[in-house]
This record gives C-alpha cells, sequence and structure tokens, in this order.
C-alpha cells in the first residue's frame, strides 16, 4: 500500500501502537492523527499514556472517542467482576471483547471522513493472530471492502496494518532502532503502575525486550 | 436467507423498523431481540417509541446500546448548531453521520454474539438507496463478511434486509396488512410530538400513507 500524506492511527499508548507511530514518522506522513477509544477500561492510565505519546511524536491532533464497551460486559478488560487471566492461564481468548476492534476502527474512519482522511493505520502483531481473529489480514481486507462501500462518497477506505505479520519481538526490535520512548508506554491489564509484571500483557511486554537484550524501562512491582 | 430462530433487530422505533418487527413476528421466528441505539439524538421520542413498540410486539427482550455520534459531529440528527434540512432542499445527504448503520449493526452483533446470535434484522428500504451507500445490499454483503471474519469464534453472521428492494409505499401496504400500529412509530427529524409535517422524514412518511389510500393516524402540528 502506498504511503498516504494524511493518516489517522489508533493509539492505544501500548508498545505496538506506539511503535507504528514512531515508524509512521519515519516514513514521512506528514499529518498523523492520533486516536484513542475510551472505551471504559480499567486501565485508564492507557489514555494518558496515549495523549502523551501523542504529543511527544509531534502528531497533527490527539482525539480521545467514546465508545462504551462495558455496557456489552463480561469481559476483564471492562468488567470489574471478572478476573484478569494471569499469564500462566493462557487465555488470551478471554480478553477479547466482540468486535472491539472493528468498532475502533469504523469510529475512527467515521471522524476520519468528515476530516477527509481515508487512511487508517492499526498495529495488529503476529502474536495477536492465534487468538483474536480480528487482527488477521484476511478479516481487514473484508472490514476495508465494507468500509469503501458504506462510504458517504464513493471512496477507497485503507487500513494499514504494516507490523500484522511481524512478532512483537521484531517490533521492539524496530522501535529501539527508532528511539521509541518506552518508558512512557503502558501494557498491564491490571491498570496499575508500576505494572505488575504478571499479568498475560505484562509477560509478553518483558519476553519481547528479554529477545532483544534490552530491559524493559518500565518500572515494575 | 433462511428463517433463524433467534435474531436481533435493529429497531429504531420508525415506520420500516417496526413494520419489520411485525414482520418478524409473522415467520414465527420465536426470540426477538430489539436493540435500540442511543447515539445522541436530538429527537429522543424514537427511544421511547421504540421500547413501547417492543413492548407491543412481544419481543424476547429490548435492550438500548449507547453510541455517542456527537463527537463525530457536523450533522443535524446530532447536533444541535444545525438545522434539520426541510424536504424542498432534498439534501437528504446532509442527514448522514458516516458509518451510522455499519455501527449500529456492529455495536449490536456484539452484543448479540455475547447472547449467541447470529442473525441481525435492519430496515433499509429502496428509498434511500441512492442517498445512502449504507443502504444497499452490496455494502451489507461486504460487511456480513467482515462480522464473520472477525467474529471470536468462527461462525456465519447473517444481515437480514428484507425491504431492501421494496419502497417505503410497499413497506406502509404491508404494515397494514399486518396490523402494525403506526400511531406509536415516530418519524419526524425535529423530534417532537405532534411531528412537523414538513421535514424530509415527515413529507416521505406522509406521501407512503397517501399512496396507500389511507390517513397516518400520527398527529402532525
Amino acid at each position: 500500500m502506498p504511503i498516504p500524506n494524511r493518516a489517522v492511527l489508533l493509539l492505544s499508548g501500548g508498545m505496538d501502537s506506539t511503535t507504528l507511530l514512531w515508524w509512521m514518522n519515519a516514513q514521512h506522513i506528514s499529518q498523523i492523527h492520533t486516536v484513542a477509544i475510551d472505551y471504559g477500561q480499567r486501565h485508564r492510565i492507557e489514555l494518558e499514556s496515549s495523549a502523551k505519546l501523542s504529543a511527544l511524536a509531534g502528531a497533527a491532533s490527539h482525539r480521545i472517542l467514546k465508545l462504551d464497551l462495558t455496557q456489552i460486559g463480561g469481559n476483564p478488560l471492562t468488567d470489574a467482576n471478572c478476573d484478569v487471566p494471569a499469564a500462566a492461564d493462557d487465555k488470551q481468548i478471554n480478553t477479547v471483547v466482540p468486535y472491539r476492534n472493528m468498532l475502533f476502527v469504523t469510529l475512527s474512519s467515521a471522524w476520519a471522513e468528515t476530516e477527509g482522511i481515508t487512511d487508517l493505520y492499526l498495529s495488529p502483531v503476529k502474536d495477536d493472530y492465534a487468538a483474536y481473529r480480528d487482527c488477521r489480514r484476511d478479516f481487514y481486507n473484508a472490514l476495508e471492502n465494507a468500509l469503501s462501500l458504506g462510504a458517504t462518497h464513493e471512496t477507497d477506505v485503507r487500513i494499514h496494518t504494516p507490523f500484522v505479520d511481524k512478532w512483537k519481538t521484531e517490533v521492539v526490535a524496530l522501535g529501539l532502532k527508532l528511539d521509541v520512548p518506552y518508558q512512557h508506554t503502558h501494557t498491564c491489564y491490571e491498570g496499575i503502575r508500576p505494572a505488575c509484571g504478571t499479568c498475560n500483557a505484562c509477560t509478553e511486554r518483558l519476553e519481547a525486550f528479554r529477545a532483544n537484550n534490552v530491559a524493559d524501562p518500565l518500572p515494575y512491582t
């Protein structure tokens, strides 16, 4: 896919989307508009990280869009009555809110359309592929098609997922080269700072740094 | 498409979706779960109509899902700073919030998935086809594909649009046969009761009744 002049990036403030932001800067995309979704997440730190990282990267704008997924329910990332799965449980699937990525992309596309922007970036990685069907490229191809056919005026919407075939370890390797300020990113499912270091998300993150022989700059309990 | 046993219906409380609800009852779908979307509409009467009609039809459940489209902005249906286009303006396109239907269907699908329901009904009609690209069947085919590929587990999601090739006049003709209580439906873009009788939505509605030689039971100013 050709690199556009203007684009919207879904920036969660996590490791992958932040690396993508620095990568986009390196591609000389002149206007990067970052969007974070306030979906009622227990870990509100994510939203602060996202805003800070957008500013650090010199993005053209940052916007928080609200989409309350707590009303869908039954999910540990939004539901205070659910336990966050520990890494040992290997139950990544439990952290899925149905169609979360699809809703995030579509809502961002709605805003992007009002700005005349048709290029969207997001950062699914290969590690997510097995458990999350909405992290696969064939899904994004289908979504791109639906977004193009459903746009107010005839247009080609492009969903860029440049990390979809990279392992998290490779993403971190790339980010280290790009001087991504990983100390400001947020990952922990428990939504605490210092991070717990034991949940699925923390464990994956620590492994990715270890594989690169680099210490994670984030403080852990 | 085969008629399912359980289904979710997007019920706005307007003429078309209400007729669809009565039509679904006539198809003997045993569990119809109605969903109304609170998207920040100026015409809140819509949400009351929807709940009332769901109960009148004996639906299995009724649920209001929130999705704030006012944050996308620039639209007369949500933005108090925009004028509602009069019918004479012929500017139906101005009442479009980008990807509104796509967001409504996807959010409803998220909830439906938690209930194990894979069949969704909604009521685009032929009159909408020209101005609204997201009222066309090729769009819904693409969306169905994206929803199937993006579902948490492998599944076939089906989006039923039985009125997509019917004119509003034909929908009213069908509804009159099915004894749809049109006095409880709501249409007016101005969000008032009695209805204004002059906005695009009212004008279309009145024309549909006139074409059937029947008086619209709704009070108008």
